[in-house]
């Protein structure tokens, strides 16, 4: 598989042209720019400048607006609903998640339910939003089922992300950003590109027995929710999967379950829909409505130092702080430029010419 | 394995005695008391009266305060911490619920997080008082350590539960109450009592190396995260324990990790701690705050019903909602009496001996 490795402006500059000739006012292209960079950037490519075409194909067949009224539609001092108005869900959610920052600032938390909103990119990028004013982040989705629950031989959840942002002290913030499947569908999507075999307790096909077979996914099987099976846990998984499509959707007024829009555009949205496009739930909390901030981060940092210096399985294995392995590639990728694999080139400069802008290489 | 079943009333009654008999005032003995039998009603058989001799040895050692003056520290509209003075988690986390409840009233949603508490039942208690509000509930609680982070050979974590209860109109709450390993401890004491191998992926033993022998733990093993190896997704059962173990210890000045002192009173709690006690987390959100109580149990209904009704892989089974088996042993339990096994029966009345009051039978 060949790569080539563009330097972080140069994609960015790129990617904002693509928002612009879609129709995006600039602070939004600007916006869901940085969203899908940022992605690139801390190594999760799967939801980085790869889902671009995606994103326009969505909007070609008019389930995005590219110049949503996103608006409060119910509130109270620390709570609040946010209609999207069918808008890009990178630009949906940082309004909203800006609105859970700023009720946080008068009252010690905030939290927001979207409804009528598209796919967000990755959690941490609005829970980071938090976590630069010294709050607790907190952020979720639902997403286009895909996800047997236990016992279920049908897709009824999305891989449902959730994630919590901890601001630290001499060290990066802590940012655990999970999908509650066993494992999400980037890493079959890899396998398939590869034609390797997946493990056992990732999927199940289409009579809802286990498989190995990526393809088996595409071919009406399902993923299986984290713990892969009762034994080890499914039902916990599944039970994280469904909270998130509460809180994200039966809260808001979003399509829930089986009935959340696909992100894929060739294929077409329920047709009996139960509220309106995708939901997502997103919290911020002042460290400061706790304890002071100053002794939260110091004791973040002796958290991290133990759990870093803990004795291993294997003397060439570490205990991962969650959100490190991010930060690294952050800093590197920033530095040294962020690398494409060619079919996403190819996918990206086939989309130049259709949109009439200069390829990106 | 012989049982005796007990009617609740006769069970609660007994259970009220031990904690007069221990010194708590008669309202803390009452609340103490409930949260123990609502666990044995639910069917949670390891968290109920199972459990109240260790409570009363932990006394015995000055590890539990009977009297404690349970306070606020720290406070903003909607957040607070909340200093439990090593008494009963029992008693210390509905207290920090009820201010957490009562913020919300007023501004929408209310978070109390906990230090210097114990043990505090189950997680779906405490929760479920903000569901007969109308209102979302959130508990956590972190635990002495058993569970070894990915990659880890050494117990820093605990089972670290969370609780996520939601509403419905015509169906019970939906009550999403689980451990973040792959199996809680009770699991593993069945297996021990019985005699039979655990499942892979549940357990290390002490060279890291996984087993199926459900007496490594007390050898010096520990357990493993929710999705048991990196492969099937254990760092993001690691990452759900250390947002737990963050949101209620680092936050709120308790102690955290591998600091955590443990529940059994022959085990002494670390010479070097970090904080006071073991620490807990508590939200209420109102569902008024985003939308109309009404319609949201509408659609939990209708989320329900759509997943009850799901397509299985086995005809003999069916998609469980979660909180579902728990509520229909509480209707049963609290009509056909609590089934105890001899060993806790024997136990009970060794304490009664021990506290001269009644024995249970």
């Amino acid at each position: 598989m060949a790569f080539h490795t563009f330097p972080e402006p140069h994609l960015r500059n790129f990617t904002n042209r693509v928002f612009i000739a879609m129709g995006c006012p600039p602070a939004d292209a600007e916006l869901a720019t940085d969203v899908l960079l940022r992605s690139d950037l801390r190594g999760i490519d799967s939801h980085g400048v790869a889902r671009l075409s995606g994103y326009i194909r969505l909007w070609k067949k008019n389930r995005i607006n590219a110049v949503p009224n996103i608006r409060i539609v119910h509130e109270t001092p620390t709570t609040a609903t946010v209609n999207g108005d069918g808008g890009l869900g990178l630009v949906v959610a940082p309004f909203a998640m800006k609105i859970a920052i700023e009720k946080a600032k008068v009252y010690g938390s905030g939290w927001v339910s979207v409804t009528n909103s598209n796919h967000f990119g990755i959690a941490g990028y609005h829970a980071l939003l938090a976590v630069e004013q010294d709050m607790i982040g907190i952020s979720m989705t639902n997403a286009s089922p895909l996800v047997a629950p236990t016992y279920a031989n049908e897709r009824l959840l999305g891989t449902n992300p959730m994630c919590y942002a901890f601001p630290a002290g001499d060290y990066p913030p802590v940012v655990i950003d999970m999908a509650t499947a066993a494992a999400a569908n980037g890493k079959l999507e890899i396998a398939q590109r590869a034609q390797l075999p997946i493990p056992e307790g990732w999927a199940q096909d289409k009579n809802g027995v286990g498989s190995t077979d990526p393809n088996e996914l595409k071919a009406g099987g399902s993923l299986l929710p984290l713990g892969s099976d009762k034994d080890h846990g499914s039902h916990k998984g599944y039970g994280l999967s469904a909270a998130v499509d509460i809180l994200s959707a039966v809260l808001s007024g979003a399509n829930y379950g089986p009935w959340v829009p696909p992100f894929v555009s060739f294929l077409e949205p329920p047709a009996d829909p139960v509220g309106e496009g995708i939901g997502h739930f997103l919290g911020a909390m002042r460290i400061d409505g706790f304890r002071p901030a100053a002794d939260f981060k110091h004791h973040m940092d002796n958290w991290i130092t133990r759990f870093k210096a803990a004795k291993t399985i294997d003397p060439d294995k570490k205990v991962i702080i969650p959100g490190e392995p991010e930060f690294a590639f952050e800093q590197e990728r920033a530095e040294q430029g962020i690398p494409l694999i060619d079919v996403v080139v190819n996918d990206l400069n086939e989309l130049a010419d259709q949109l009439q802008i200069p390829r990106l290489s």
